[in-house]
């Protein structure tokens, strides 16, 4: 089976468990509350459909682990739709943090319901994140359940310290490059390194193995953010479905922009002075180049993506799963043309 | 033991476990977002102490309830630091939704901290409160663990549900009186019901007996909440600690308002026609007194308090902590004059 194969499996089979957990655990009397949720999935109101919904990465890297742990995939489900809610339920308690109108170009839904709305709809994700956990039991015995969930509950802390570093660095224009890591640590890979190891739980594995897939999904997940950071200044518009100029004038603080603040050079005294207008972007993308930090920046995402797949081959996986997370980590990580 | 020798004991042993929680969770490593935390909990900043930290009666219920099921209080302190951080985590969210700006006499999280760093605090000290859950394990075997954690996770879907209510609520002037208690279900009697069967399940009640804690919680909820409408009209003002006016020119959804409104009579026509201002607040509470809401209220209160005491005697709860949970009912249902 290829990746392929195994994804047109796996998406429909995310999508109904994801609609059955909100389906089963949401009383039907509150039909405006349902709509918050299934719109913000992508499901219903303007703009619904596959776009809407995303690609649904993080449920597909847990089934894919636990298949390629030697387990079934199908057992995983319940996991899968848990690191999707909560995803979902840290996408719209962000949106409202960012005050961000637009998410995948629909109306976000603190713009669509009001912020106190929006606040309580992410609440209710979150919550249905853990009573998806439950669903395990069905497959799993209470230890290995136990064991999941409290994984998922450590994630969210990682999830909940990296948001509150992002928060607070908004405010400051200078940072160490230091301040980098521990933030995507809890935005990014956090979540990604609990999805891999999941789907290794799902399937029984033994501790090194869950080890080598906690490794892979932290290494994939740095390396997947180094590159959208790179993306994000020297991508090609069309590739990254975003305006390319924004990570720049936006002031967000890529890896790129840390590197150049700490060489102390040209960028960083312009950088210093306040936000960047769009019209110096082309400039300053140009600055940032000479000055080191386009190649720093893909070598760091060379290095971490050699080690995702590094932490694969220690896992072990030698099936149809394996090689179709290989694919996967090759499509996710050569992003650049 | 009476209950006040009780409530010495298991007062400092809930503040250990809640501090317990959060210092072994968060790393050290973020001292701004530890504040907002244990400012919230009353524990530092302006005005911390026991005022601050407000009653606790979420945990010592579950203590008390644990202990009256014939189990030992202690193992049920993971539960009780459960239930007060999840309550803590919906006031947090809850001052956002409300824009309020006090809470016990201290600036709110988001007016210090802002409202993208408050509406994360709470997600962290919703977190925190499946993750201290997970500390029952040491005293409990796996399966009640995870119907424990089962239990607070319906729980807090409900208290969501409720929280949706009340913000759609905010917007309509007429609502059905049926309204009301799916509205104070979700917001006040699902936690305490929740509460009184978590302390049943530490202390291995079969399903009968969790059954008669679980309704005497529920009981105890509404009526709490049905006399807290009664006091917030017709109350003391010393002995609420708010302003009697408050209730009625906030515009307030009460019990005594909606069967006024449900009435049809002459309150119900100036309700209609806008918000009562402070100077109306005497005559309105008059008026709604003439046309039957403080009796119907008082009435109210009181069958919910008998079916609260029922519920309690088919618990069988014959020992000291059983007459302490007697003895605390009286006390929370009696604010009364």
């Amino acid at each position: 089976m290829s990746l392929q194969e195994f994804l047109t499996s796996m998406r429909p089979a995310v999508e109904s468990e994801l609609q059955s957990v909100i389906q089963s655990s949401l009383t039907g009397e509150y039909p405006e509350l349902r709509s918050m949720l299934t719109y913000h999935m992508g499901w219903e109101g303007e703009g619904a459909g596959t776009d809407a919904q995303g690609k649904r990465i993080r449920p597909l890297l847990v089934l894919l682990s636990a298949q390629a742990a030697g387990g079934r995939w199908q057992r995983a489900l319940p996991a899968a739709a848990a690191v999707e809610l909560l995803h979902n339920f840290s996408l719209v308690h962000d949106d409202i943090q960012d005050q961000s109108p637009l998410r995948r170009n629909r109306q976000t839904v603190w713009v669509k319901w009001g912020i106190a709305q929006a606040i309580n709809a992410g609440d209710v994700l979150f919550t249905l994140s853990f009573l998806s956990m439950q669903r395990l039991l069905e497959s799993l015995p209470a230890e290995e359940v136990l064991l999941s969930s409290h994984l998922l509950q450590q994630t969210c802390l990682r999830l909940t310290e990296g948001q509150y570093l992002d928060i607070a660095y908004e405010k400051k224009s200078d940072l160490p490059m230091a301040a980098y890591w521990p933030m995507i640590g809890g935005k990014t890979s956090a979540l990604l390194s609990c999805c891999t190891e999941l789907g290794a739980i799902a399937a029984g594995a033994d501790e090194r193995r869950r080890a080598a897939f906690r490794e892979y999904g932290d290494s994939l997940g740095l390396a997947f953010q180094v590159l959208d950071d790179w993306l994000g200044i020297w991508g090609d518009v069309g590739q990254t479905g975003k305006s390319v100029e924004s990570d720049l004038s936006s002031g967000k603080k890529t890896l790129p922009v840390l590197y150049a603040i700490g060489r102390g050079g040209r960028f960083a005294r312009r950088w210093a002075q306040g936000p960047i207008l769009p019209d110096e972007v082309p400039d300053l993308a140009r600055l940032l180049e000479e000055e080191g930090a386009y190649s720093y920046t893909l070598e760091t995402a060379q290095r971490l993506t050699d080690k995702a797949h590094l932490a694969l081959q220690q896992a072990a996986c030698e099936n149809a799963a394996g090689e179709a997370l290989v694919e996967l980590t090759h499509m996710l990580l050569r992003r650049k043309n």
